[in-house]
């Protein structure tokens, strides 16, 4: 293995290997049809985060698309786990990753190719957190606009699955960035509830409950799992919900949550300010944030405004 | 450029060479996200055809997706017929090539990675027809099984665009291929109507009119146009239209039409026998048949049938 | 009354007769409109099941229809009491029956004609059930496939009258059949979401809680509440749930309930093997089973699997 | 056959037989599913009505519905003529008969039972129309009320075979009569477009143009067919088109058309007056009634009127 | 202030007017768009009833429409309190108000007017209780219809704003009055759901527990909390439901609540008499109507039914 | 009449009276429920355009909204006319009015209230056009953004009414112009396509085909049918058509018509922008505003850009 010192190792179909050697048959189905799934946790203080559950969560993505990966979650969480400890010297001590696995349907053989590989690959992988590119979130709160793209109804194509195909919400986004770069689009469901963002969910805070999307509309992500377990551990009520833009303007507080994110603070709605005058942290933003911070024993947002400069 | 003499060369951002070096690094959208475009057409008789309809389509994927290729529709072409050139003596007398273009959004730079190549990714290929795949089609028709997937509606993504996002479309040919792998999957829309299958429309013969479903509802084929203008020619009406089961079952004859497959009859939706008993090509079909082989100048029929041994 | 001394015994319009003499009117409403309710219980081992819910619901489809049957519930309990005790000799010791009333709204008078009886017909009967064409489920369990036909929905006609219009479950299972004459179709609603087959609901276990869909979208079946009951008694968390084929291809456990089948095993979903590999009856399904088999103190799939020979 | 002289004969699974005779088995499957198919055409001064296209449409239905009636419609054809013929010394001078078929999918054997006759059934017969009871609409004018039930979509059941299962119809029905025991109700489509009535088409005439609703939503009827050709005849613009209650209300006329009624004004459409102050027949409906009346040879209009004494 | 002795005094930006002094230009937003909220409460024998509840609900409202009324909510609160006790003199020892509040976006400058006042405009009045008008529903119960016409869906405009934009409510209601001037209209959403009336909340009881269509489709009443409230106290269950029309006929009894009418028993659903044979007031709805008495400590059944003389 | 000299004259109930004093009660329908229809159209050069066709519209929206104005469409222009003479004087020579009606259900008693007029109100009236505040749209081009909420569907208020209920376009310019102040909101409808902006439709060009939403989900605007009948005449193809985003961005041009703005050009659509690069106007939408000019015999684009200064 002739890696620059200062590479990254990724794992590609049964070897560790130089980030730069992970290349793809241009014919590989993910590549030319999405046909595949991904999962991503991240790092806290260089300690990984409920790796078990987001390849749990993985497996069911797979199996919704049929693709059988050659191998159970033991062994993918066994892989994941060395390829963070064969990067984890090149983590600055302020620095986190983002560490997970892409499985693509492959390259189906035809008549005249000659790859090394046909099949199912396997990419176990890990990337540095953009700090620095999202850090004023956490000083001024997320302003979210609504597209007016709907997010893909679940009878054409789940949005619970972690897959390849994210067109329907890059496409909302480009929407969103027209108008505003530093926005962040949550998209409606087609029956005008509020659903999900590039892999982020939201929660909405009214009369003192948290109200987020029901499960089926949304990838169930592995931090709003963990947002809603700290949030009842605080004796709040946390309930799934129809929410709409109305909920929205009224709400007292509103959060984003994702694998990077954690728990970030949502300023405005389509233009709309949040909660009180001035607020930026509502109360109960701020108590999540807090339990998440013991939770992970990370100060994930003192870690993101140090970026600030 | 040290490929193996019988080896397909491919245009890849900017260069001519050997399929088997054009791979992309796994961080490419197209193979995380589905973030890309494509477009193909086929030679008849080593001959392209309709080369600019299909870029020109190209195009317009790549506008509602907001992906500049960094250069024209001709120059596409231009790359496009010398990527044919280059691989045309690899091709044996009786088959054809999928010639076409795959434009990914890329890679987009990240801390610590070393890639040659950041941003658009032009790829122009060519590939086999899969003559011998589906040359029973031809000889016994189509069997045509609607899933209970419904195709993705136009508020979401629209289907209009020749996307990397094929996952709604792979998820229904899974259910059908779980009951019957040798039928084809064309999908209703979200008001149960017939919308397209992979790659491939749907026309339907009712009282001497031949109807397919509204351009809105699928990608809008260049041989879905070939057939419209050939069976106009014919002095047949032909009209877009909100068609359903009951239209279906009830119709006298039905086909498919592909880039590869031309024009194909479908001998049973659901089943249910179509047209006249014994029927594989009813009349309008192979009227529609002969034109086209006239207008491509290639008995394409033939070409799949001598596969059959 | 003339019956030969084999034959059954059914209530018609206030008279007991031979089966082969109840007949009705071409002019009946139920037979050109299918304009009429019905339902039906069984017998576990000579003796009826929760006929008076049976028959509590069959007066709310009656309501829904505005049809009255021209006695209370207790009356029609008595009678369809009477009905099955004048057929009890004829069931053998390892038989059971099916027990129920059907209610037309009959025939409207018309000039010239002549029918004995105009207006609302109750019948009550009794018919064998289907142990021997059904106990290979009991073996190798049920394959559910999803047809592209939606269950009607509740603004149109509500589901949950069990009417004689079934021509949208049997459209449905038309297109199952088609491709494997032995599965079973549970249709989607309008939404994507699952809803019921032919008389007969789903539950899907999901971490241990069991879902089913929720009661507007389907028939309230008797057989779905006891199973409900059961697994709350034991302990079980069962919730009424929008599950879609997501949820389906991941569960640990489906299966099936209906007033023949008690509960009875999914083993594949559009082709996807449920749970475990191998697994016919998961813990969940078995444990129900179990309790079910108690509490109506007969090994209904004893029953069945003696059928196989 | 020992029929009262005055007893109308039908056709019953091959034999011809006074209608008190065609009694069906309560087990038919159109008497407790509606599992069957029917068309009636009439007599205009005893001659029989475009009697193919009737019979044509029942195919189209069965062939939806998978129903073999065991003959072809040539045979179809000739039955129904004979049972005109066989009662037409019943009709009086000024009378007129419904004619038609019914097939259902009939009784499946099952332990214990002993019919004379199982599978497909098919009735042929024949019936007063009910001048006397609709006569007033033809003095009147037609009240429509639109009910809150919405007409079946057709991805759960097409409205364009006419089948046995009427429920949606008739649910409807009763809504609109428990205000307006006279009314006629028509549905909306799911999208709030006028769809049909029971057994019944309408018409709107806005800027001089009569519109109806598209055949996909409605039973395609022969007197719509009818009422359509008539007028192109006349030189007046038809179209199919989405038509909601604005257009209905600023309408200048509308109508019904259906096998019985032909062609019939309507007066009110949820009590908004139609067209001109005191407007029963518009100058259009006239138009096309004194065509159709033309075209049938027969004054169907003064028929009705001749009863209201 | 030269008002007549007798006449009412309204709030109208910033000044205690006679009412017929509260004019607003006809370019007021209100008027010529609707672009305005308000609320209402009433009185109990003189005694104002959770007017801070209504004033909160009237400031959601503004947030969602985006007008800022120029003052916080406990200043509305002690306005509308004033208006409230200019006015007690003119109250009947046996009347009641509605008292309440109307913002409007008021009038924007256009060149060459002249207006007193530019912006938001704020009106705070009182209006005698309609007790003559609506007593018989006291003693008959209220016959409800549902219109063809469904509840505008939240997607376009939420139905828990109480605004100025009153039409689709209107529109419905006069549908159910050309057929019964004296029903009351409620809607159904558009899955067929009910959703609300004109100012009023619907109530279903089945099986002993409460159901009420859920928040997100219909104005959450205060009265309609109060019910609520009071209903739990009693230890009834008490759940947000899809409640259709099966659930409505089925009813045990039905009744609706508004600030008027407090809680007035449903008699009929489209004609379906509820519940027991005879029944005005059902048990429950008696029981509620009782709590609600003794919690506003006034009897405002007795009230109604005086009137009737 | 003691108007200042200056101020604009209005008809108000039967008088002629200044604009200050068409001072309309608080408890008028239109003020409380938007419960009135209006219409204008505007003068080019001082002359009165097209107002027969705009009453016209007004009586059908009238008719929907079940309101009779007293008087029929004659006189209504009439006194429109009147209204203009009155004003007539008080024009710059570069200047033109909207001119039109305004008709309320008006003020209903009650008890205790003592308006001048009760009952419906008639409003004629006139204003200045826009110029200024529009006039950088004919350098510029219009930017239209789509919002998130969706046009209120015809089954729940008709588009096609020009009614006092605009909150459904109000809410949606709000989510618009809190990212852009300056853009135009134009709406989709429930499916996704689009429909309408405040007061004015979008007309699409693709290959040459000039496309425009379905009249049944837009206000069927005047200067929309006058610039469909211009570009036929110019021997241009126009089409009602559902017109998605991918259209949208794949437009050769797209523009914008209103009785203000005749035809005005778009210039990006959510950012993408339309057509040739640096096209502001394409040779269709200049072709059409030639003609739109020779036809109202007056240069608006001219008169718009003299206010540019």
């Amino acid at each position: 293995m002739s890696a620059r010192s200062n590479e990254r190792i990724a794992y590609f179909n049964g070897r560790f290997v130089p980030e730069s050697e992970v290349l793809v048959p241009f014919r590989d189905r993910s590549f030319i049809y999405g046909d595949g799934a991904f999962d991503l946790t991240r790092t806290f203080g260089h300690r990984l985060f409920k790796l078990r559950e987001h390849v749990d969560r993985l497996y069911r993505s797979l199996r919704y698309l049929r693709i059988d990966p050659g191998m159970g979650p033991e062994e993918m969480c066994r892989i994941t786990e060395e390829v963070f400890e064969r990067n984890r010297h090149l983590l600055g001590a302020d620095d986190d990753y983002w560490v997970g696995q892409r499985i693509s349907r492959g390259v189906k053989q035809i008549e005249g190719d000659n790859w090394d590989h046909y099949g199912t690959t396997v990419i176990c992988e890990c990337m540095p957190l953009p700090f620095k590119e999202r850090a004023a979130y956490y000083r001024d709160g997320i302003r979210v606009v609504v597209p007016s793209v709907r997010r893909t109804p679940p009878q054409s194509l789940t949005p619970r699955a972690k897959t390849h195909n994210y067109l329907n919400l890059l496409v909302a986004e480009h929407e969103v960035h027209s108008q505003d770069p530093g926005a962040w689009a949550v998209l409606l469901d087609t029956d005008g509830n509020l659903s999900e963002g590039l892999g982020s969910n939201i929660f909405v805070v009214r009369d003192g409950v948290i109200l987020t999307p029901h499960e089926r509309m949304v990838l169930p992500g592995v931090s709003r799992q963990t947002a809603i377990d700290l949030a009842r551990e605080q004796g709040l009520e946390v309930r799934e919900a129809d929410i709409d833009l109305y909920d929205a303007y009224n709400a007292e507080e509103i959060f984003i949550t994702s694998t990077s994110f954690c728990i970030c603070p949502v300023v405005t709605m389509n233009g709309v300010h949040i909660g009180e005058e001035g607020q930026v942290y509502g109360p109960i933003t701020k108590k999540l944030i807090d339990a998440y911070v013991r939770f992970v024993d990370h100060d994930f947002v003192a870690q993101y405004l140090r970026r600030l400069g």
